[in-house]
């Protein structure tokens, strides 16, 4: 179905005080302050959404690029609904619960059925088809923090497949143990996949605290009845934005350094961290190096829907298939907004040796040399998969995944003497790789 | 009205496993776990509130108690119902939001109204009529953290008095910047009031990084449009009630040592800190000093409906009023589960000799001797008013008012080897002063 959701964009006034947006050093807290003040939550489809493309428009030409423009693509709209979680005699008690991005509503009167808990997705795959049929799959899964985050990548997969692992054995629905590090409150989204011939259940997850609560639970009464009520909607196709800007090369114009984030967020926060931050660097970083003349192109895209499964970053690279090769460099800044403590690049054997004169410009900021491995962020894997260069600037991620995808990623999350030490880095990458005649792929 | 709400108390077989409550020193813990998730939150008038009191009396008994009873008192019910509160275009998003206990609901359709914002609610009271007239009015007043949890007497006021303030003025709503000390996105509830002959308007607590966001908006848009929809319940007249349980003294029976806290919690948390750990720390108490056959009685009483504003322990005060020259003592665990830190007393000067040589057996603890001007703790300051001597256990706050009374208040917070030193400091005062025959009103 396509919808008729058609957002007139005169009726997009932002309405905001003239402002001057400073080329200063703390450009880009000011432009993700303003993102998350004036826009705030922005899920990719939604009106929300739409604005925030104005939005990026408008400053972008305030803040002077050469060129500003949008690039159009269709995308599965989804839709939040009202989620309630219950638990039944002799507990009595609600749960905090949030729908899994994607996921399908339950019946008006909500699923109610008994429970079975795995530890890992991986117990739930091996588990017999007898315990979990006709029941509510419970995956609780611990994590523990570190400055990568890298937990995040072990136990992520119960929420993106744990419903069609779950459905394959007869479960009528999954809620999970929030993919985050916090004891707080919060319950935690993201996006969650179905698969063709596999039945299509309601997925959710609970906060961290109610995870806890509910295998205390569990514990003294294994027969216990949960009920499942969520009212998400899937109405169909729409379209999103890329939105796109140039600083013009002065000398090799047409070889392009891609510096990107993402512009869409989750509903519930306001999309500070992820990936406000990441808009606020990017911006700001090409707009004070026009001061500079930068020999070669700096263009900035700010990805729509990255969330939904990177699919502004897919469009782009079909759009611009034939352009890849002028694509001499390319990188995401999409982890928060911690300070960056590590250079890693995705380039060619060769181009290490100017990776590593780079990198000691990078040193008085504390950003030691990393790995050959980088992905360059999650929308420029896209790019880096058809052989662009890339390179990744690694942020502290010790509490991202405290705040990552909850209500509770908002501006006070920022820190902004460490946005501060970002926009540095930035800046300086940028440059030298705007300014060599470097090639990356060799 | 008197409400025909009867709960069949057969009704409540609270059906846990049997389980063997160990005289330890992890009593205290295991009881408030025991009641966070067997019964969870526990709004006083409500079904849970009951379930609470029939779990209060089977755990006294359990743990060997010579009597347990129950007092019943009559409360004015109020029930939260969803509350919504959105800012116009051009900034269309939702602020996190929760009633304030004993609010209105707004009508259905909501309030929609320009705001008029103030840090203070003395700034409120010096308000031009024309200024606030058919206004939102928001109260933006920040707070500081503490050991003692200072700032929160002198904010609350603004929760507890700024609805009356407003309306005088001719506001049609009021807001209020939670009364707490986290930047994690949750509002603080907690019980407000009105004033015969003032306008009934409804009231409600933003989080902080809501509250930052609101004033953020407000610098860019003093116009704009804030719409408050909630659909709270003032039903009427119920019953709630005190439990009370003694362990009977050796020597002196009839002299009554009151230790106390509240059994009834706000209704978005699980009720741990606030006041679940207070509940587990003196039922705890009593139980592990039976064993010694203390010389005078305690008493342990889990008042009913402190949050709604001490009704169960004025209820009690009223009921016992004859009898309080036999208390000589009364003290409330009510601050959290923190490090106890000092010894508070309020009692007569010859006393202070004793409780000296009291806080020498504390202070190997951390426990230094504080002023003789303690309350006893929220409900037991209703009996000090009636001349019990008291004494205050003071607990560190530091972080009490970054989870009370949110949905953040879960058992997860309380660190166990806090409770325990608790449950040592509570064992001393109350042994020493159970054992001893010094009158504490001289």
């Amino acid at each position: 179905m396509r919808l008729g959701l058609t957002f007139i964009l005169a009726a997009f006034s932002l309405n905001v005080q003239a402002e001057t947006l400073k080329l200063d050093k703390d450009l880009a807290y000011h432009l993700v302050e303003s993102l998350t003040v004036e826009i705030g939550p922005r899920l990719a489809g939604t009106e929300a959404d739409l604005r925030s493309v104005v939005w990026a428009e408008q400053r972008l030409q305030q803040l002077g690029f050469d060129k500003v423009w949008r690039e159009p693509f269709d995308m599965l709209y989804w839709e939040r609904g009202a989620a309630k979680l219950t638990v039944a005699a002799p507990f009595n008690q609600s749960l905090v619960v949030t729908a899994l991005g994607g996921s399908v509503g339950t019946p008006f009167d909500g699923i109610s059925s008994q429970v079975v808990m795995f530890n890992t997705l991986e117990d739930l795959i091996q588990a017999n088809k007898a315990d979990v049929q006709d029941r509510i799959v419970f995956i609780n899964h611990a994590l523990e923090r570190d400055i990568r985050g890298g937990f995040y990548g072990q136990v992520v997969g119960g929420r993106a497949r744990g419903a069609v692992e779950a459905a394959k054995l007869g479960a009528k629905a999954i809620i999970i143990r929030s993919v985050g590090s916090s004891n707080n409150r919060f319950a935690h989204t993201g996006q969650m996949r179905y698969e063709d011939g596999v039945p299509r259940i309601p997925a959710a997850a609970i906060s961290v605290p109610d995870a806890q609560q509910l295998s205390k639970m569990l514990v003294i009464n294994p027969e216990l009845t949960l009920s499942l009520q969520m009212n998400n909607n899937l109405p169909g196709t729409v379209t999103s934005h890329n939105v796109i800007a140039e600083i013009t090369g002065s000398k090799r114009p047409d070889e392009i350094v891609l510096i990107s984030a993402h512009l869409d967020s989750w509903d519930e926060g306001t999309g500070a961290l992820d990936d406000g931050a990441g808009v606020g660097l990017v911006m700001a970083t090409a707009a004070l190096l026009k001061q500079e003349k930068p020999e070669r192109t700096i263009r900035v895209v700010l990805f729509g829907n990255e969330e939904g499964g990177l699919i502004g970053a897919r469009a782009y690279a079909a759009r611009h298939h034939q352009q890849l090769a002028n694509h001499v460099f390319a990188s995401e800044s999409d982890f928060g907004a911690g300070r960056i403590w590590r250079f890693d690049t995705g380039m060619g054997e060769q181009a290490l040796t100017f990776a590593r004169e780079l990198q000691k410009k990078l040193a008085p900021l504390g950003i030691a040399m990393g790995p050959n491995t980088a992905s360059g962020g999650p929308d420029v894997s896209i790019l880096k998969a058809q052989g662009v260069p890339v390179a990744s600037l690694m942020q502290d991620g010790t509490d991202y995944f405290d705040y990552h995808h909850t209500p509770n990623d908002t501006l006070d999350k920022i820190d902004p003497a460490a946005l501060r030490q970002n926009l540095e880095a930035w800046l300086i990458m940028t440059r030298e790789i705007a300014n060599s005649q470097v090639n990356l792929r060799q």
